[in-house]
């Protein structure tokens, strides 16, 4: 299964694509779309544009974004939320649902603690991912998520051949 | 011109459309895009699709959306930032610049007065644009969003006339 991992910005949005098969993982690409432009229109098209060419180029089949802190102040709440409606959007016009995730469900997943740090969520990634050039912190995050979703939906297949393999 | 004006919502996105002609303004359509569907990614992708329809059918060569209020619970101006998001991409990808004005600018162009409510301002929208049927408050807003861009627009024009006629 390859997945994408999205981590929204209206100056940088970070962007992971790995593929996974059975327990093994592997870094395919990951980069950053900047929102350049001056008008917030101009901005949020130029992440719409550089995403959905990300997806037409790795055309994974699966996308996962994370869920935004809201307890910042309104005006940068508002700004993400923009930034993030685009993160939403593209993969949803690609066909495929999109998993949310909790910045700490994704440091507990990928770290084991729900309170680590930056670089210890890039230091984790790097290990899980060896050889991948990272473009960046945002790039970095992305690929988080991106590990995050592959682990659960395998945890997910197994929880469902368990169920299978269970006396009826 | 003609010019759309929207009111962005997740759940109800109004629209509203008028022709402008010097002093004269006319009502070309109105009314409601639904973000219908139980994940965001969807929904964001059924505004993004009903919007598109609408700026397809009826080619404005102006757009103006409303500056949020950002004073609500994070939560809130999130889920109204994605679907925010959508409203200024929309207009964006047709080419067009979008016009951002805050609630009590476009009470203050429509009704005259900063604190109007929304009767106030569905009154106002109706005595402008006689005999147009208006699809519920949410597409009266966008229509007013509409009125307050083409008022401004030509309030610029005839500056832009009279600093041309100014002797050098």
């Amino acid at each position: 299964m390859r997945v994408i991992g999205i981590d929204p910005g209206l100056r940088n949005l970070g962007w992971g694509v790995i593929d996974t098969d059975g327990s093994r993982l592997s870094h395919v690409a990951n980069g950053i779309v900047h929102g350049s432009g001056t008008a917030l229109g101009e901005r949020l098209l130029a992440l719409f544009d550089g995403l959905s060419e990300v997806m037409a180029r790795y055309a994974p089949e699966a996308a996962a974004v994370e869920q935004t802190f809201v307890n910042r102040d309104g005006a940068g709440t508002l700004k993400l939320g923009q930034a993030r409606g685009i993160a939403m959007l593209v993969p949803a016009r690609a066909g495929l649902t999109v998993g949310e995730y909790a910045p700490n469900q994704i440091k507990k997943t990928v770290v084991g603690v729900g309170h680590a740090d930056k670089r210890q969520v890039a230091h984790m990634v790097r290990l899980q991912l060896p050889g991948a050039e990272i473009a960046g912190p945002d790039a970095a995050d992305a690929l988080a998520i991106a590990l995050c979703h592959a682990f659960h939906a395998r945890a997910g297949s197994r929880l469902a051949d368990a169920i299978k393999r269970a006396p009826a």
